[in-house]
C-alpha cells in the first residue's frame, strides 16, 4: 500500500533531507532534524503525490489517506503525550503547506489547530494559564476563519479595535483571560454571520478543513502565476505538515527566535539572530516589539540594552548553539533556523540554507574550505557568478541616509557621486578640473564615449538595459543608472526635474548602479576588497574551468582592468570608437566625404599612425595572450554629426559647404541601420579602409615584437560575415597587406584571419564559411537582433510587457535566447568544426559575461568566451560551474 | 584506346546531338546533321576530354592526338577529294572552339586555313578565279595573325587602306587579283616584322597553332569572368572543330545565310531568314552589305526590292526548305540555323535552338503542340514563366520613335503614358478629370498609395528593383521605372532635369517598366492578347501542377485582377494599406496618439465598419476561395507624417497641439523600425487592435455569406511571431473574438489562425509554434532581411556591388537565396509538420512570383505560393515545370 503520511519526531522520522520531492522543503528537513535527534515537535507529512492523486481524481484523497493521517496522529499523541480534542490535556497542532520549493501564494500557516470551547479549558488547566489559552483560541479562530474559511481577518481586527475602545484598552497586553474569552466568542459569532454556519468546534473536521485548504491553495491564481514565472510544474504539488504546537509565549522562560548560523551579511563566522521572550513565532516577523540579538557579542557591537539570549536563557543558549554547530556539520552549507523555547525547553521548527549576500557567500565558502566542511569544488559552486558584480564596485554605505530623488534601471552596478553635466565636452572639461561628474543624459550615442569615460557615472531618462548608455558603462566599468523615465532633462537650461524637485548643472547626486537609485547629495561609498577570498575562490575557479574566459576592450585603460580581472586575451576590440577622438574624427569624415577612392586614401593615411598607436599599447598590455580585433562594424553616417550646429563646425574644420555635408549625410542615411552598408560590406565596397586597419595591426604588432621581445597573435576579424565569398575576398586583401608589411619591415608575426558569427545566415553557412576563417566568434548580440528580428535599440518599448507577459523569461539581450540564438550558435559551431576539427570558437556579445549564457557555451564546447573587464570575474567563475556541473 | 578524335560528314558521323558534354554544342549538331544525311561539309572535332588532358597535364596532348588528328583529316580529304597542303588540289579547313554551352570570350573563329603562296595558286585553279584565291588567302592571314598570332587587326585594316588610296579605290570590289595579292604579301611581312618570326607557311603547323589557340582561350580572363558568373566548370573544357571549308563567295550561284525554321519575333510558321549572294557568313553579320529576304512572301511584306533567296536560288531555297523541315520534326524546336551554298549547292553550317521572343515561345509551343511535334508536357516546358511578364502588360509599339529622356531599373514591367506629376494628391486629382499621370517621385512611401493607385505608371529617382516604389509598383501591375539616377526632381518648382534636358509638370512622359527606359512625349503602345495560345498554355500549367497560386492583394481591384489570372485566393491582404485613405487617416492617428486603452478603443470603433467594408467587398471577389489576411503589422510611426506642414494640418483635424504630435512622433520613433515594435509586438500591446480586426473579418464573412450563400475560410494571419506564446496568447483574443461576433450574429462561419514565419527564431521554432497554428505563411521578404542582416531598402547601396562581384548571384530579394533563407524555409517546413502533419504551408513574399523560388516551394512540398496579381500566371507555369522536372 502507497505510503501517504510519514512520521517524525522523538529522535526518528520516516523520512530524509533528500526526499523533498516527495515530502516538500520543510518536511523534508523536518524529518532530517528529528533523525538526527534535534528536539523537532512531533507531527506528521501528507505527501505531495497526494496532493497530485487530488487533482488528478477529481479532488478527492486516497482512500488509505484518512487512516494513515488517524495513526500518524495518534503516534503524535504519544509522543506529546496529549489527545487531539481531549477536552483535559488536548494536542494542538499547526497546520503549514510546504512544495518543493518554497512558493509565495500558497496557504502558509494555521496554529493553534484542535482548540475548541471545551479544548480551551483543558488548555489553561495544562499550561496554568487561562488568558494565554483564550488568547491562543480568539488567535486560532481569527486565523482558521480568515485562512480556511475565508473570512476576511479586518472582521476581527474591527471586533478587537472596538472591545478595546469600549474598554479603553490601550495595549492588547492589557486584556485579562476574560476579555479574550469574550473576544473568542465575539469572532465565532461574527464568523457563523459571515458564513451562515457555525464556526467548526470538531478537532477532526478543522484537521481536514486546513488540509483541504492547503492542496487548494495549489491551484489559486497567484500560486500558478508564481509557478509559470519559475518554472514550477503544476505536476509536483505541495506536501501539508501537522505537527505538535510549542509555545513561545508561556511566560518568561519561553521565547522564540530567527537564527542564521553565521552572519548572512558578512559571513563572518558568528551565530546571529534575534529572539524574543515570551512570544509567538509571528511577532519576531511582525515587527510590534523589536526582537533581541541572540548573542552578547551582537549585542554589545549594536550598542543595544535589551538583554541577549545568551545572558536571558544561557542553558537554552548553549543547547542552540550546539544545533547549530550540528547543522552546519550536516548539511556542510550556513543555516536558516526557527525555533522555539517552551517553559525552558528548546525545540526546532525548521533549517534550510539561509539566503546570504554576495560577500558572505565568498567568504563562508572559502572559510568552509578552510575548516574542512567543503572541498574546493564545492566552494566553487557555493557562489552565484552574478553575484560577484556587487565586489567589483564601489558599493554605497549601507548605513548612510538616502535621499533617493528617483529610480531607473540598474544598467551598470557600482555607486558614484559627482555634480551634475548635462555634456560630454562638459564632462571632459571638468574630470580636467579634477570634479568627479556625473553625465546626465537623455540617451547616450558613441560620440558620448569621450565623456561617459571622464565621467564617475552616467544617468540617462531613456534606454534600457541594453540601451548604448548600459553597454558601454559596463564595458567601462562605469556606475550606470539607465532609463529614469520620470527624469525629464533641459538641455537648454541646464536643468533636470524628477517629482517636482529640480537638480541644476554643478549641484552634486549620488547614482547607485546597482539598485538604479539616484540619490540627491553625496552618499558615502565603500571600496572593493578584491584579494584574499576573492583571489582564493578565482584561483580554484580557474583551476576547474576549462572555458578560457577574454575581454571586449577597446581601450588600454579596460585592458590593463580586464588583465587584472584575469582576462586570458581580448575576444573583441572594437575599432570603431577609436574613430571618434577629436583629433581623429576630422580624418575619418574627410574620408567619408571624398568621392573617390584617391581622397579616401588620403584621409586614411592621417589615420593609420594613430590607429598603429593604438594597437601598439593594447597589444603590450596584453603580451603574451591573443588580441582579437575587429576591423570597422559600423554604418559610416554614424560618424557624422546629427546637430546643425555640428555641421558647421565640421564644415569649417573640413573646408566643405555645409550644404554638400548635409547631402553627403543624407546619401549615407539608412531606415535600417542595423541591417546596413556596415560590417565586411563597407570592406568589400570601400576595401582600403580595411587595408588600413590590417596594416597598422600588422606595423603594431612587429613594433610591439621588436620593442618587448614577447609575441602577440593578432586575430583579424571580420565582421557582418554573410557568405563564405565576402571572407575570402577580404581574407585576400588583408593577407596581401601582411605580405607588403612583412616584407618592408623584414619580420613577419603569426595572425589569424576570422570572422564574427552573427547573421543567421553565417550561422546555417558556417561549413563552408569555416573554409577560408581561422575562428569563429559568435556576436550574439547582432545575432539575437537578426535571429529574433528585434533592435536593440528599440526594444525596451515592449520588452518590458514580452517579460511581464512570461513571452521572453528574460531579456534576450542579457541572457541568451538558448532555443533561438543558442540552437545558430551550436548549429554554426557543429557545421563549422565539422569542416575544419580545429577551429577555435568562442563569443564575443554580451552574453559572454552572463553565468547562464556561459554555461550554454561550456556545454556545446566553445573555446572561450569574452565580456566587458568588469564581468570577467563572473564568467571565470561561472565557467568553472559550468565544468563542475558537467563533470 | 581513348578516342579523342570524332568524325562526320558524308551522310555518317561518330558522335551525336546527346553528346555535347563531349563534342560540344556545335560539334555534336554538326554530327547530328550529318547522321540524318543532311549536306554538311565533312569535319572532325576535338573531345573536350583533350582540353582536359591539356590543363592536367601541363599543356601537354594525349600522346595518341596527332596520329587520331591526322588519320580524321585524311578522312575529311577522303570524302571532299582534295588533300591538305596540296599545291593542285588543297583542301582548306576553318578551325572553330565549341563549348558545352555558347560562351562569348573564347576564340571563335579561324577560316580558309591551309592556304599558303602555293595552295593559294591550287585554289585559284580549281575555283577558276584567281581574284577569290588571293582574296582567301589575305583574309587568312589577317584572321589567323589576329586570332591565333596576336597580331592586332588594325595593322592590316590600315595596310589595305593605304593601299586603296594610293589606287584611288573606294570598295574593295575594286581591288583586282593582284592587288590583292600585293596585299598579302603586305599582310606577311607585317606579321613578320611584328613578330619577329616569318607567317607559317606549313599548313600542318597552321592547323596545331589554331587548334592551340583554342585550347588557350578556354583560360584567357574573359572566358574564366564568363564561367564564374554562369556557373560553367573549370572542368568542362572546350573542343574543337575542324572542318572542310565551302564558300558562299564563288560567284553568283554561291551564297550564305542564317535562318529560323519559325519567326522568332512573333512565332509565325514561316521561314525566316536572310542570304547574301556571293559572300562568305561573316558579311551577313558584319552588316556592310544588306541582306536580303529568304522568303518572296517576307520581302514582300518588308516591300523590299532586292529579290529573295527563293526567287533567285528557287531550287536551292526548296532544298533549304526542306532541310528546315526535316531539322524540326526531328528537334521539335525551332532551329537557329547558318548554311553556304557553294557554286548551286547547299551546305549546312550550324543548327541550334532558337532564341525567341515571349511571343514566339508561346506560340511555338502552342502551335507545335497542335501539330503534334511535340506533347503538353514539352510545350509547359518550353516557355520561360519569367518570360511571360511581358504579355501581360501593354508594351511599346516596337515600330514606333523613342525619344530617350533616361533610363532607369525595369521595377515593374509595362509601358504606360501620361502627364508628369510630382505629389499624390495632384495624382488623384488629374486623374479624376479623366487624364493620365505618371507619378514621379524622388521616392515613394506607403503614404503615396492613393496617388499610385490613380496613376498609369510610376517614375522614381531614387530606389532599387525591391524599393516601395517597385513593390508596391508590381503588386498594383502599374508599370514602374525606379532609381533613375540621373534624374533630379524639384518638387517645388514642378520640374525634373535628366541630361540637360527639362519636363515641367503636366509635360507628358511615357515610361517603359519593362527596360528602364524613360521617353519624352507619347509613344504609342500595344495591348496584351490574354486569350488563345496563352489561356491554352496556362490550362496545360494548370493540369501539371500540385502547387496552388495564391496572390497577394489588399484592394478589390487587385484582387479582381489576381482571380481573372487565376489566382486560387488570397495568400496575403495587407490591411495596413487600408488605413492610409483620407476618411480613415485621421481616425488611425486618433489612435496612435491616445494615451489610454479607451481613447484607442474610441478611435478604433470609428475605423471598424470601415475596415469591415474593405474585407466584404474582398471576400465578395473571392468567394468560394480562402482569404489570409494579415492583421496590422508596421510600427504606428508609419502612420504618422513626416512634412512639418503635414504635422500643421493634422493637429487642426485632429484637434491636437502641434507639439504634442511632435512629441509623440518623437516617442514613437525607431532606429530600425524593421526589427522594431510591429507585427504581433502591437497586438500584444495593443490588443484592442487586433481585437477590432478580428471582429471586421468575423463580421464580414458572416455578411457576405449571408449576402451570397457562399463561404469564404478568412485565414487570420499574425505577423512577426517568434515565440509560440505569442502566438497562443493571440490566438486566445482572436477565438474570443470570434465567440463573441457568433454569438451576436447567432452564426458561425469557418476559420482558421495562422502565422507568418518571417523571423529565423520562428523557423527554427517552427515545431512548437505549430501547435497554436493552423497555417504557416513564409513571410520570405522579412526573413530574407532577418536571415541576412540586409535590410530591403538600404540595401541598394551595396547590393549591385555584391551581385558584380558574385557575392550573390542573384538579388536575395527578387529570387531566394535557398542556401541561406531556403533553408530556413526547409527547416521550419519540416518542423511544423512534425508536429502538424497536416499543416498548410505556403509563401507569401515576393518570391512567390520567382520562378526558381517557385521550384524550390514546389520541391520541398509547400501547398502553394502567394505573389502580386500580374505574377500569378507566371507561378502557376513555373509550379508546372517544377511537377514536371520532379516527375
Amino acid at each position: 500500500m502507497t505510503k501517504w503520511v510519514y512520521n517524525f519526531g522523538g529522535g526518528a522520522a520516516d523520512g530524509r533531507a533528500d526526499m523533498k520531492n516527495l515530502l516538500g522543503g520543510k518536511g523534508a528537513n523536518l524529518a532530517e532534524m528529528a533523525s538526527l535527534g534535534l528536539p523537532v515537535p512531533p507531527g506528521l507529512t501528507i505527501t505531495t503525490e497526494v496532493c497530485s492523486h487530488y487533482y488528478d481524481h477529481d479532488l478527492q484523497y486516497p482512500d488509505a489517506l484518512k487512516s494513515q493521517v488517524e495513526a500518524a496522529v495518534a503516534a503524535i499523541e504519544d509522543a506529546v503525550g496529549a489527545k487531539f480534542g481531549d477536552a483535559e490535556n488536548p494536542l494542538l497542532v499547526s497546520v503549514r503547506s510546504g512544495a518543493r520549493v518554497s512558493m509565495p501564494g500558497m496557504m502558509d500557516t494555521v496554529l493553534n489547530l484542535g482548540l475548541n470551547d471545551e479544548t480551551v479549558v483543558g488548555l489553561a488547566a495544562q499550561a496554568g494559564d487561562e488568558r494565554f489559552a483564550w488568547d491562543s483560541y480568539r488567535r486560532f479562530i481569527q486565523m482558521y476563519s480568515d485562512v480556511v474559511l475565508g473570512v476576511d481577518h479586518y472582521h476581527f481586527e474591527d471586533i478587537l479595535e472596538m472591545h478595546k475602545e469600549d474598554n479603553d484598552y490601550y495595549l492588547d497586553t492589557e486584556l485579562t483571560a476574560d476579555d479574550w474569552r469574550e473576544v473568542a466568542g465575539l469572532y465565532k459569532a461574527k464568523t457563523e454571520a459571515e458564513l451562515g454556519r457555525p464556526f467548526p468546534t470538531d478537532v477532526n473536521e478543522q484537521l481536514w478543513g486546513a488540509i483541504g485548504a492547503v492542496f487548494s491553495s495549489w491551484q489559486i491564481d497567484r500560486a500558478k502565476t508564481y509557478r509559470k514565472l519559475n518554472n514550477i510544474s503544476e505536476k509536483w504539488g505541495t506536501a501539508v505538515n501537522v505537527q505538535a504546537m510549542v509555545f513561545g509565549n508561556m511566560g518568561e522562560t519561553s521565547a522564540t527566535g530567527v537564527a542564521f548560523t553565521r552572519d548572512p551579511g558578512t559571513g563572518e563566522r558568528a551565530y546571529y539572530g534575534e529572539y524574543l521572550i515570551n512570544a509567538q513565532g509571528e511577532d519576531v516577523v511582525a515587527g510590534i516589539r523589536t526582537p533581541q540579538n541572540l548573542t552578547k557579542k551582537a549585542r554589545e557591537k549594536a550598542g543595544a540594552t535589551a538583554p541577549s539570549m545568551e545572558e536571558t536563557l544561557p542553558e537554552v543558549f548553549n543547547q542552540l548553539a550546539d544545533v547549530f554547530d550540528r547543522l552546519e556539520a550536516h548539511y556542510r552549507d550556513m543555516q536558516d533556523i526557527e525555533f522555539t523555547v517552551q517553559k525552558g525547553k528548546l525545540w526546532m521548527l525548521q533549517t534550510r540554507a539561509g539566503k546570504r549576500t554576495a560577500k558572505a557567500a565568498l567568504k563562508i565558502a572559502v572559510d568552509m574550505q578552510g575548516e574542512g566542511l567543503i572541498d574546493e569544488k564545492t566552494a566553487v559552486m557555493r557562489v552565484e557568478p552574478s553575484a560577484l558584480d556587487q565586489l567589483l564596485h564601489p558599493t554605497l554605505d549601507p548605513d548612510a541616509i538616502r535621499d533617493v530623488l528617483t529610480k531607473g534601471l540598474p544598467a551598470s552596478p557600482g555607486a558614484a557621486s559627482g555634480i551634475v553635466v548635462f555634456d560630454s565636452d562638459e564632462a571632459v572639461r571638468e574630470a580636467k578640473d579634477g570634479k568627479d561628474v556625473i553625465l546626465c543624459r537623455i540617451e547616450t550615442s558613441p560620440e558620448d564615449i569621450h565623456g561617459m569615460h571622464a565621467a564617475k557615472g552616467i544617468l540617462t531618462a531613456r534606454g534600457g538595459m541594453t540601451s548604448h548608455a548600459a553597454v558601454v558603462a559596463r564595458g567601462m566599468g562605469r556606475p550606470c543608472v539607465s532609463g529614469a523615465g520620470s527624469l525629464q532633462i533641459d538641455m537648454r537650461e541646464g536643468v533636470m526635474r524628477a517629482l517636482g524637485r529640480e537638480i541644476r548643472r554643478g549641484d552634486r547626486i549620488t547614482i547607485d548602479g546597482s539598485n538604479g537609485e539616484v540619490m540627491v547629495g553625496e552618499v558615502p561609498t565603500l571600496q572593493p576588497e578584491l584579494s584574499g577570498d576573492f583571489a582564493r575562490l578565482m584561483q580554484w575557479a580557474d583551476k576547474y574551468r576549462t572555458l578560457k574566459v577574454r575581454t571586449n576592450s577597446d581601450t588600454p585603460v579596460d585592458t590593463k582592468t580586464a588583465r587584472e580581472f584575469g582576462a586570458e586575451g581580448i575576444g573583441l576590440c572594437r575599432t570603431e570608437h577609436m574613430f571618434f577622438d577629436e583629433d581623429r574624427i576630422i580624418a575619418v569624415r574627410q574620408m567619408i566625404l571624398a568621392e573617390e577612392e584617391a581622397g579616401r586614401r588620403e584621409a586614411l593615411a592621417k589615420l593609420l599612425p594613430m590607429q598603429r598607436g593604438d594597437f601598439e599599447e593594447i597589444f603590450r598590455i596584453m603580451r603574451g595572450l591573443p588580441v582579437t580585433i575587429r576591423l570597422l562594424d559600423p554604418p559610416l553616417h554614424e560618424f557624422l554629426p546629427r546637430e546643425e550646429s555640428e555641421f558647421e563646425a565640421m564644415a569649417d574644420a573640413i573646408g566643405v559647404g555645409v550644404k554638400k555635408l548635409r547631402q553627403r549625410a543624407d546619401e549615407l542615411h539608412e531606415f535600417n541601420p542595423m541591417l546596413g552598408h556596415r560590417g565586411c560590406r563597407l570592406g568589400i565596397t570601400y576595401p582600403e579602409i580595411y587595408e588600413m586597419q590590417a596594416r597598422a595591426i600588422f606595423e603594431a604588432a612587429i613594433a610591439v615584437e621588436k620593442n618587448t621581445g614577447e609575441a602577440i597573435v593578432p586575430e583579424i576579424m571580420i565582421p557582418l560575415i554573410a557568405t563564405e565569398t565576402e571572407l575570402s575576398m577580404l581574407r585576400e586583401r588583408v593577407e596581401a597587406v601582411a605580405g607588403d608589411v612583412f616584407k618592408e619591415q623584414g619580420q613577419a608575426v603569426e595572425y589569424m584571419i576570422g570572422t564574427m558569427i552573427e547573421l543567421p545566415r553565417a550561422a546555417l553557412q558556417a561549413g563552408k564559411i569555416a573554409n577560408s576563417a581561422d575562428f569563429f566568434s559568435f556576436g550574439t548580440n547582432d545575432l539575437t537582433q537578426t535571429c529574433i528580428g528585434i533592435s536593440r535599440d528599440d526594444a525596451a518599448r515592449f520588452l518590458d510587457e514580452y517579460v511581464k507577459k512570461d513571452i521572453f523569461a528574460q531579456d534576450p539581450f542579457v541572457s541568451m535566447d538558448i532555443d533561438g540564438v543558442g540552437e545558430l550558435v551550436k548549429l554554426g559551431t557543429e557545421r563549422g568544426r565539422a569542416t575544419k576539427s580545429d577551429l577555435k570558437i568562442g563569443i564575443c556579445g554580451e552574453h559572454g559575461g552572463d553565468p547562464a549564457s556561459i554555461e550554454f557555451c561550456h556545454n556545446i564546447g566553445l573555446d572561450y568566451v569574452s565580456c566587458s573587464p568588469f564581468r570577467v570575474p563572473i564568467a571565470r567563475l561561472a565557467a568553472a560551474q559550468a565544468a563542475l556541473k558537467e563533470s
